[in-house]
């Protein structure tokens, strides 16, 4: 949305444009909203539009400006209140199921926040001596986290509505016919797993460490809808053998029997345009770990490990259907050989969310930013058609809880050897 | 807001300014709303404003249009599905917890909505032969209790803001001191009870019948807040034996302390204008039955029985601090005599809520508008500071639940002779 | 079970006996009870045989000993928080659903403390200036009441278990065709109704007053399954028209679709006897509030006042399928003529429960027995065939919250004229 | 209980000791209960003790007799309803919150029960060809399981009595001092771990597989209750920082300050002996995973992963205040050095308990008995002072949720190195 800088460019001006860039698409993926569309929390885990629009402007006026810059003063105290999501350290705060209850401040007066926040953080990162790139990097990336956010909230909100609105028009057309799936084999082996190196990482990566894989195969594509609905039509979700025991509690108390926006026939789902039909050949979303775990045993396989996964990841290229595509939905392929690890779905694996050996949070406040969910959640891996393409790469560790199908997760396969 | 008919207006005319003047004093009731503020349901008891405006709207469209318009259609059929409150009978409805969901329609959209069914219904007004008198009747008359709800409502929604927005500036300045409470005597009677004659009247308050009084006295004035204050300072919510056995339950579940709206510190309390000192002159409000009937009995006396309460106010000209009167808060008043019938508060009686004897519900799906009800609430009298003038009489009966407090409601002394 | 006392007994004696045989009475109905059986509580609603042997008692001891009996010391003073049921001015209690937590006391030390209880009673009331006559009586009284919800709980107790046990062996019999249903026309009329004389009444039956009767008229006989499984057949329970709101959201919820105790097929019921086939001409149980008023409106009749109820009554001999007749379950009946008025089943009236004109609670802590519950409740009259002769009156009020359906309630029709 | 079998006995002989000392072992636990204390459920997590019986032996009735038995017939069919726990695959049962509404069968009938499957089982023991040794094995370990669920369920049944029934007068001596904490230090290494070999393990145990240890250092013994006491007094449940988000939420939900059967004063706990003093030198029992999370931040250190410890356990011999101690509570020691590894408390680890490398359940119905716990549940190691010590072994996995308190369930820390 902004032309891409120049190499001769300062490393201020670079900056600066990485950071007005993030700001303004976040702006830009609200563009086709309704005032009211802003307002509404159709669930605890979904936030109005306008709430993630104030709190990611707050995470850098406090983290950033409050520190930094000498004598700032928020436009308004209540928003420290408001706008905190879970950083307790740092004081009460507004209950998160009780975000859709706010219609004040509006959206006006949250879009003059975020411009007063964008000029002061502007004019500090104009200061070279203010040592604030790399919370300013953080800030950034934690923005690019509820541009994700976002949509999958919206998406859930106009689900909810008899109306079914679309956010926006988008292509519908269904993708090509999809090659069969295989399996890469891979060997026992002792790999390096997380971050090291210069560019930007979550606490989460690190420390690089090693592992031990044990001799598996990993499917080359991602599970397609058609796939998935002959387990449905198979009567996966009535048979208890396939699924965990939490899993089959969930399926029966909330009575699943399909993925999320999928339509009772079976035939059209829920789409960020709206209904439209389910393409046979892209790949499932909106799935939950439990779901994706009884579909994999169904199939005679089972889930990745996330280390499978990212030892596997590391050789490619990063590229694929991610936010940049435009098309906000997953699609399907028709090439061959390993494909669709980046974007499409997030890919749900069978590791817990635990710390890797010798973790280290971040010190204070920013310290709660992820190793306190660091129980009761799993991994997913690879990013989604709706993660910014800056924002993925192959050590990046996504979780959610096992039953959490919001979000654009799906399948892949994989299979001891 | 719109000027008086003169007298030689014909009916048609007539029936035009009393259907336009509701219809917009409604709109013009929201005129200070920002666009997010029409979206929030706060608790499932309140509708967001943008669902009344779309649900008086739907009760003409419904029990007028479509049985007396041939050939009308609505601009949406998804909207009988929305906006149908409780009318089982006529079909499957949107959950009532759910309309906070619901970003589309959106406000203006809504305004088209009425737009459109304004037009329609003036256009069958004209046609003398329509025969849709009474049901226009009805629906303004129900349209006047959404205008109560709406303000009612947006109260309660503005007051889980932390914000604490004001719906209005409103007039601040406390009231004259209060003349004491004296009780008005009356003796054992029989007296007749309900509407009879010509204006309008609901189907609870028919038939007229017979009803015996038992010798009583009853409060010429409403308790103020410092006298409900004393109540609360002597640990009226801490004494178990002050309480009906539900009522105590619902102190102790929800932590009750003081009237809905005030502060801990007993001081100020939000109003329609935003938080200001509580005038200790003025009516107690927002008090649910349990609270009305356990400060009665910690006083030495009891609630009126709606029989008590009809026949005293038989008696009066209807005249208070009604919604024309444009304070939107209960106030107190210097006069002495009997005062405070109509207006400020709707006052708590004895009653349960029943049938009259012989009573016969409106035929079809209008039946559901009152009898359904006639359990589990307590019957209110008398109207409050948000009630339109032409809206209540003497044989009004509204009922709440006797935990509900969201409501302008407050208490009337009465006692045994 | 004891002999009836000779005329020539000295009135310390007549207490005595009085008093023995109804303690001797409670036990005897637990006669059949296995030690597991006296634990169980099914649901909040249900108290465990055993808490009802020891509550019982302690009313004894606290009511009459405590204040009474110089020097008497409770066996354990943990009893008066364990068996305490609902008076808060006498302390803190332990919760009612936890009733079902407690294997201690056992069975046997629940029975030792009646046995000192008992003997500290016999041994005041040999002393003719205690001054406990009546508070003896209302212990009685309170025991007998105890007496019917012991059968309710226990027979609700092994309702859910899946081996479905009986708790006797009870006669089978079907009964004999039921006559035609036929109405009793009453006029107008100024009723004294209440309770007034020498004998026990509870503080809710006073004062007697005057009441206004409308022109009715009141069914012969009680509704029988018969009659009822006709109403389910013709899909009562899928009509929202025939339903009070809180009546409809209450099927919806529980998925109510029969009586309390008929199974699927709508032929066999649970009894006391354990599982048996439906009686066509045996009166309908174990319906709610909500079912007979449904029922009602189904049949094109309503529900008797409990006016209608009383005044009718009081010209009646008290005579039915009471306790004494050892039937522990409704029965039908060939005679024609007003019957089935006393015993069968506790009869719902369109009363709503609440106050006599000029009604005074006791004194002190019994002040809570009854008057606190005058809220959400409705009134039933007649007793059942679990209640008690001599505990049964025209003027006995008897209630329960609209949703109640484990007690003998069933239903009498009464139609306007 | 039984005497050891001489080294002549046949193999017969011996399978039939093992089996009938686990049963006999199983009763004999119970010699102290009062009828009515096998019936109570106090939480879902809980089953009443009667329920182990017969579910204990309705394991061998379906896994061994009803395959093997030749024309066998339960004594009655519905206990294959009532006593299956959760093998979905073998048909619908009871739920598992409403085991404490079942007063039938008697805790007699239950008994008869056991004595008919005994009996049936040493018969098919004498038959040399009846394959069922592994079968029998199983059912031995799978009730020496709820051995310990038995005393750990009785023990919160009676904590929740305000009479605070003791299950068996107890040792109440306090402990000696114990010697301080010190860590043992570990390399960095590739260690094996799960079962292999001839002895039995659970399906969960294997397959054994490498593992990678990081350079880290393990407690010598367990956190005492008074080192616990000191994370309390200064505030560790106030202090959000210490804690995992699910666990902050549960503290807050819960309201949890302290060890699960401690009272207000910190001084004194509730055991298997009734109410006692709380023993500084004692290991800390009944904290869940949350608090000895929160407990090792506080301590500066964290959670041994199940394989530091398992590897750490590998090399001890399998010692400790086990069940045969015939404490029944844990208990310090004197001793120094590496200790505690088995007895007292099931050690918490960081581990989630997932399967190993190439895990393979069992085969039919069986296959449900591990597998499908492994979500949202985390190891614990080491057995507790209820556990028999034939029951436990170094690579035996146990599993709670995070939020389970009511198993003796304590803390040893590690650190990184």
């Amino acid at each position: 949305m902004r032309p891409i800088p120049s190499a001769s460019q300062p490393a201020v001006t670079a900056a600066h444009d990485k950071f007005l860039s993030t700001r303004e698409t976040t702006v830009a993926l609200c563009r086709t909203l309704q005032t009211e569309d802003y307002v509404v929390q159709s669930m605890p885990d979904v936030s109005p539009a306008k709430w993630h629009l104030a709190h990611t402007t707050w995470f850098f006026e406090h983290f950033v400006l409050e520190p930094h810059l000498q004598g700032y003063r928020s436009p308004d105290p209540a928003y420290n209140y408001l706008f905190n999501s879970y950083y307790y350290t740092v004081g009460a705060m507004h209950a998160r199921p009780e975000r859709g209850l706010l219609s004040r401040p509006t959206v006006a007066e949250v879009m003059a926040y975020r411009a007063h926040i964008d000029k002061h953080v502007v004019r500090l990162l104009e200061n070279e001596n203010a040592g604030i790139d790399a919370l300013v990097t953080l800030g950034i990336n934690h923005e690019q986290q509820h541009q994700e956010l976002l949509l999958t909230d919206i998406k859930h909100v106009f689900s909810v509505n008899p109306l079914k609105p679309a956010w926006r028009e988008l292509d519908a057309s269904p993708s090509s016919p999809s090659q069969p799936l295989a399996f890469v084999g891979r060997d026992a082996a002792t790999v390096e797993i997380g971050h090291a190196g210069a560019g930007f990482c979550f606490d989460n990566e690190t420390p690089r460490h090693n592992a031990l894989l044990v001799p598996h195969a990993i499917a080359d594509r991602l599970v397609t809808n058609g796939e998935y609905r002959e387990f449905v039509r198979d009567g996966g979700y009535e048979m208890p053998e396939l699924w965990l025991s939490d899993g089959w509690a969930t399926v029966r108390q909330q009575n699943w029997r399909r993925p999320l926006y999928w339509n009772d026939a079976l035939e059209a789902e829920f789409t960020l345009g709206g209904m439209r039909d389910i393409d046979p050949n892209a790949p499932v979303s909106h799935v939950s770990y439990f779901e994706a775990d009884a579909y994999a045993r169904w199939a005679g396989a089972r889930l990745p490990a996330e280390t499978e996964w990212e030892s596997l990841a590391a050789e490619q290229v990063i590229d694929g259907n991610l936010l940049e595509a435009g098309r906000f939905h997953p699609a399907g392929t028709e090439s061959t050989g390993l494909r669709q690890l980046f974007g499409d779905v997030w890919e749900w694996t069978s590791s817990p969310y635990v710390s890797y050996p010798g973790f280290k949070p971040l010190a204070g406040s920013l310290g709660e930013y992820n190793g306190k969910f660091m129980c009761n959640q799993m991994v997913l891996r690879g990013g989604s058609c709706v993660t910014p393409r800056s924002h993925i790469r192959a050590t990046y560790r996504n979780f959610f809880p096992p039953h959490a199908r919001w979000q654009f997760s799906g399948i892949r396969l994989a299979r001891d050897l």
